[in-house]
């Protein structure tokens, strides 16, 4: 078990017809994610609700901001238990055993055409012997391809644009390997959250996008912008693509600065300090 | 309260590696729709599964077909209790009071890129009074620069395609006013099932896509291909877009002839025979 | 008779590894374009090479710059003698009258996508009477449903992007005035060169890009933008697109800032200062 | 050298209004291909006009066809001159020394979107080593890559459609082909004509296109579809792509059946008869 505790502070200066805000930047209650505290400040006095849904467990927070500086400080710690497995012990689902909640994965969503991409994929991956391995191979493929650089990309871009371009920020990453893992009938998914920045060479903590694909019984866990430890994630939300779960959705008009986050493992419940670190292990996080 | 009872057939030939399917063709059961009795038969004997979607209630119906023909009729009556309000006085849902689960069909999806329509969407709709007659009037503005045309499109065919073409079927037509009304903040979502064709005007009885707009407190009716009567609308699927409600998803290599698709309206429980017609009120089926 | 007397300077620092261009920044020599004199200088002392195309009569400057700073100076003294003519006596051309030299400016071309906009625009403008008057329609649906704005659009942005972005430069709105026209058989190219800025409604003069249509008998000047003054453009490059008349088309790495242009009218050679000035007639530099 | 003879016959049965076409069906006349006689013979007594475009010497005919059925046959006899060089000894020519003519044909067209594959060719080819040998790798890339398949594509099919699809007819594999080598420099171009069908392995003669590539000091010919033989190409059209050099462009309302087309090789002014046959040289008819 992994303790995490974070902190995240957002600063907006709001346009004078006030705003509305949908975030979703409250850690998610999931059985192997475990809020233990969080706190939430506003600096305006305006009615707030927090809402969940109840298919993907994505908290909402809704505010109607007034016009004027409006400041946000989210913190929380979190209890991350993995599930851990061996890759090569965990094949794919067939179509047929693919239980019913999961089969929305394996279509096309806005921002991860799959349809488009279904021969693309088969011509590169279809040969490949199945399982939690071909996953990891699209993984790395994309990681290969792609090119970490923060003015190629914005929020219309897809994950053909990105297969083109050869280039994005993780949003980017995350979308091409889900495409290529749908297109070949591996269930993906979204999944946003903040990373555990503790390594140098992969720089401080931010807001991350990456990916579960459905494999064996579960969803395991993937990175495919290679930027992040993924026993570091806290899961913020789930969704089909970056459409269901960006971290501030805004109609207004606002000018916004970058975001403030922390985060640091600290000991658990037993007193014990555990650290995230790589492994070459499978990774969920789910049921 | 209408009483409906239709019947399917569909006749698939599966390839020597038999087939996977995924069918929506059930009945959905929702409160404003319930199946009184319901029938399905398959011609081979293999394991079926018909599972409910605890999110959207969508039935989907997975088989494990084997090689050669594969015949499948399903047939149900349901009763049809429509809510029933004058469009003057519905209005739109603020984005700070739309309920959460509401919140994912103001989100772009596969097929209707709404945040790319989004300014394009202002300039036709955004001067335009709000309320149920906004919607109505971007159902009219995709009926009149449409042309209904059975090979202008394909399953890739996307609203922005659709609006550059000026031509589709009913899915298309759904698709563009479902992007349309997502692009200026109206919830909007994609149905399918089959229409009452009794208007010999309109054609026999066939599968349909229409669109349910969200509006005042619950999901309206909206039918932008004119090509059938929503008041005899039967639903079988729920979703963002054509992406999640396929009559059927096809994992394997098959042919297939046009389905053959009866309907009839029948007295209801109380002796009474009610037919579906035009009318200007709006219509829902939602809770 | 218009003479002007224009002057331009161009910054760059070249990379390590040297860098080639193709400069189209030359004053074009037409029938109604008269280059009275023009001196060009570059910091670096490279080989240059200036080339006529004989089928469009672009001058490309061909540089290949070594690592540094590189300075480029062009100016120049250009007589124009428009055509004149009213609008209401200028004809479409039949298809079988078109001369060959200009059908291929009835097809599509990278960034005018006429054959993806043929039934939108024919609904938009196909039932319009024919003539001068139908371009200049385009010209002005362009303009009305177009925001000028610095940021919206890239090096990729097509005619079709312009259409749903409703934004974008003088670039963009020529290319949705030239898509929109070819659509419906109008030929139509792109022109840039820079305008005469001398309305301070206007702003400073700057490069710009501009529309002809082939109507009557000769290629008619269109400001889709409606930023500038028509009367005063001077012509450097004619093309399908901008993919054909960049002012600089760079192969290597550089930086480079904004460029200096300086416009002024002054007295021809019969001692006579005309300005140019907003018009109702049409005009055209060609032949 | 080659003589071929060859004919064509297209039919056409044209609606109401009658019709107007540009047909590109004529041998070229260039230095390398000799058209030693050829006939045109039209079922309808309507006024036709042969213009030879001063730019790219395809000839266009032009008919004003009447309502009713239309027949177009067309014959003639070429000699081909093949210039043949050892493909290690042709280098690529360095962007500062690419004739001002050549520029045009390393910027994007509508269907070869070269500006947005310029990150994807130099991943795939820009580490190999320049010449020949390059383009030639670009050309068994797409062919290996991609299947000859005549119901995925269509007129509006763009080489990045393709690039996706993995399929397409001759037209979509020219366009790949000359897309990738624009987004490394290398200035390509689409030729349409009939090729050589003697050999039954690849089927009998048909309409084509392929590619041709500026290396050394001249345009080289490639056929990316691995369909036919480059010796026996009779060259149509040139231009920048499908855009350019339709076998007919239609205004109006017509249907058509397939053409009907033969070819062969026979004794040319020496007596000798010379077939067509696959060889490793590099094969050009220009200049």
């Amino acid at each position: 078990m992994i303790r995490l505790k974070l902190a995240l502070e957002l600063d907006y200066d709001i346009g004078e017809s006030g705003c509305d805000f949908v975030f979703n930047i409250h850690a998610a209650h999931t059985d192997r994610q475990r809020v233990v505290e969080e706190r939430l400040a506003l600096s305006q006095d305006v009615p707030l609700r927090v809402e969940t849904d109840p298919w993907t467990r994505n908290r909402y927070l809704r505010v109607q901001a007034l016009p004027g500086p409006l400041r946000l400080a989210y913190s929380a710690t979190v209890d991350l238990s993995h599930h851990v497995a061996e890759p090569h012990q965990i094949g794919e689902v067939p179509i047929a055993r693919l239980p019913a909640q999961v089969l929305s994965y394996i279509y096309p969503s806005r921002y991860c055409e799959s349809d488009r991409l279904h021969k693309f994929a088969m011509r590169e991956f279809g040969w490949q012997s199945q399982g939690y391995c071909r996953a990891q191979a699209i993984r790395d493929w994309v990681l290969q391809r792609t090119t970490f650089s923060s003015n190629t990309s914005n929020s219309n871009t897809s994950a053909i644009d990105t297969l083109l371009e050869t280039a994005g920020v993780c949003r980017d990453f995350a979308h091409l390997m889900i495409a290529l893992c749908r297109a070949i009938n591996i269930p993906a998914r979204f999944v946003t959250g903040i990373d555990y920045g503790a390594d140098p060479a992969l720089g401080p903590t931010d807001f991350h996008a990456y990916v579960e694909a459905y494999l064996g019984d579960r969803w395991y866990l993937f990175d495919p912008s290679g930027a992040a430890i993924p026993m570091g994630f806290v899961r913020f939300g789930t969704g089909r693509d970056a459409a269901d779960v960006a971290f501030a959705t805004i109609f207004g008009t606002v000018t916004t600065s970058a975001p403030r986050i922390a985060i640091e493992a600290i000991a658990g419940a037993d007193g014990r300090l555990v650290l995230p670190r790589h492994c070459t292990e499978a990774l969920s996080t789910d049921g």
